[in-house]
């Protein structure tokens, strides 16, 4: 695993960016966040005039042992029910990417089932399902690697120069919690939330098994070896999959908390991938908004939501193109003969 | 003036559209503010099926004679080069409705200068610019009534339910500011701010002549009275048109602070508009999230805007439309054949 990420600051490219926009017909800074994402973009691309092409939101799929402790308010099938929403067009994810025009593929990064071909599904299996994390291993380190590679390979043939970040996994934020507590050092508490909708007492006991989980691998300490020990297929995939997108120059949009997870891994093996990255939104999940701050990234929008699936990606990405769009297309004081400021 | 606004408020339909949302393939309410817009556009629109039509972006232009006392940063030309900036298509606003196919037009409610007809714009003018508030009425009774009903006629003729807020007038923070401390009470210096971009002398300036022409205007205690001896040519034309936009049970799409500043006198005049209101972004404009959090409403998002022209509504509206859309397109439990919560 060697991933080439560049380093996404440059100075004099963020200067030049920077008189474009201030020279835009508007206040100085007026945009806000809308003018921080377009020079953020042209530092990914590397270039003063980004343009963004063929945006692809992937919505990495997996099952989860850990799922059988009862860490969720829905059964394990609904990964699968849900996969085949996703195909028919009935989900959030498939609503929202038909709106904004997102290419959208379900990678089976480890369903326990497997799927016959369909349109818009690609097989990635690493496994039918992790292992229990309180048993033992949720991966194998072989196929925690597999996963990795996989998630690389499928983002060396996805074309366009947009990342979107999406998941659906029955059970997934225990992993990301999990992945969480390990990589800060923060306490289960602070990492588990109501997922898809626990009460109280269910919070109370899904923190209780992923205590159990933690204290199962004391030694698994580094990114890598956490990763396979306590998170699941489609984080690991999609570990890959944003190491291989920062080091292409992608823009990776990353929506809420199991994609900040993978995101997390990532950047704890190569910070730089934070660069590539814009954080569509803070998510209702108890941890989410601790995480990024800790990792000191902000996200674009509040929306209140808890669904997953790329829903917060898809939702922010008209804001995303907005900046594209105002650096490349805004007239200039100049231009338009518009006088300045005093 | 007597615009008829319903009660939007529908407990049996309400309950009808949050079953609805209940049933979508999704935990309960995980969609968040996206969910809560779904249910307050069926309200506006009487339905369980809202759906939006042609939005409107309007731009509400006019100039301000209190520009004279230096309290903003550009020079009042710059009204008439926007509104030319808008109509060729190169100001922020013009790329924002480009991207989401609004309708753009400019309104002139009351530019000094007058402007050759150009497709577009819409003359409307109650006056060729305010007098100065310090000196006298912003407006005289007879041109703030003519501003009302050129906005309610404006808007009956209008295409689409849906009518976007924007606005342009260089120095319109100012009366803005003003209505904002007659309306609340609040003192002048929590409610002025840096407009386009005003250093802190400037600001301290602005308060100072902005309390003069409070204590110029001692008995203009009614919204109307306030309106005309505060207030401006495009805020009071957009009075008009956000009490008839919420009379033909249209949503409005409110940006920054001058638009808020016509709805809160909209809203003293007839409560029941706030229902047909979206607030799309809490700008960076001080006294703008007072002002919100004083009327009861929370902005959608937050990205640090402070430019006016429409662009925060512009921004924000694919949120609305996704809004809409999950309502119409999302597959429920039972259509989709997928297991629901425990």
């Amino acid at each position: 695993m060697n991933f080439s990420v560049p380093d996404f600051q440059d100075p004099q490219l963020a200067a030049r960016v920077q008189h474009r926009l201030d020279q835009k017909t508007k206040p100085q800074g007026s945009l806000g966040r809308i003018e921080a994402v377009a020079l953020q973009m042209a530092l990914v691309q590397g270039r003063e005039n980004p343009r963004l092409d063929a945006p692809q939101m992937v919505i990495f799929a997996g099952d989860h042992g850990i799922a059988a402790q009862g860490v969720s308010a829905f059964p394990q099938e609904v990964t699968v029910q849900m996969v085949h929403n996703m195909l028919a067009g009935g989900a959030a994810i498939s609503v929202l990417a038909r709106q904004h025009g997102l290419a959208l593929t379900v990678l089976d990064c480890g369903v326990k089932e497997d799927f016959a071909p369909a349109p818009g599904l690609v097989a990635a299996k690493c496994c039918r399902g992790s292992a229990d994390s309180t048993q033992t291993q949720a991966l194998s380190d072989a196929e925690c690697e597999a996963a990795i590679a996989n998630g690389a390979a499928f983002v060396r043939d996805l074309p366009g120069n947009v990342l979107m970040l999406g998941e659906m996994g029955i059970a997934n934020t225990s992993p990301a919690a999990l992945l969480m507590a390990r990589l800060t050092g923060l306490s289960i508490e602070q990492c588990a939330g109501r997922g898809t909708g626990l009460d109280p007492a269910g919070v109370a006991h899904k923190a209780a098994v992923l205590q159990r989980a933690l204290d199962r691998h004391p030694d698994a300490k580094t990114p890598m070896a956490a990763l396979a020990a306590l998170g699941g297929p489609e984080i690991a995939t999609m570990v890959g999959a944003v190491l291989q997108a920062a080091a292409l120059r992608r823009l990776i949009v990353v929506d809420g908390f199991i994609t900040t997870s993978a995101v997390a891994v990532a950047a704890a093996i190569e910070p730089r991938v934070l660069g590539a990255c814009v954080f569509s939104h803070g998510s209702a999940e108890n941890g989410h908004g601790r995480w990024l701050s800790l990792l000191g990234v902000r996200p674009l929008v509040d929306l209140g939501l808890r669904l997953g699936e790329g829903s917060g990606a898809a939702l922010a990405w008209p804001l995303i193109k907005s900046a594209e769009l105002i650096l490349a297309e805004m007239a200039s004081f100049e231009s338009a003969q518009v006088s300045s400021a005093a």
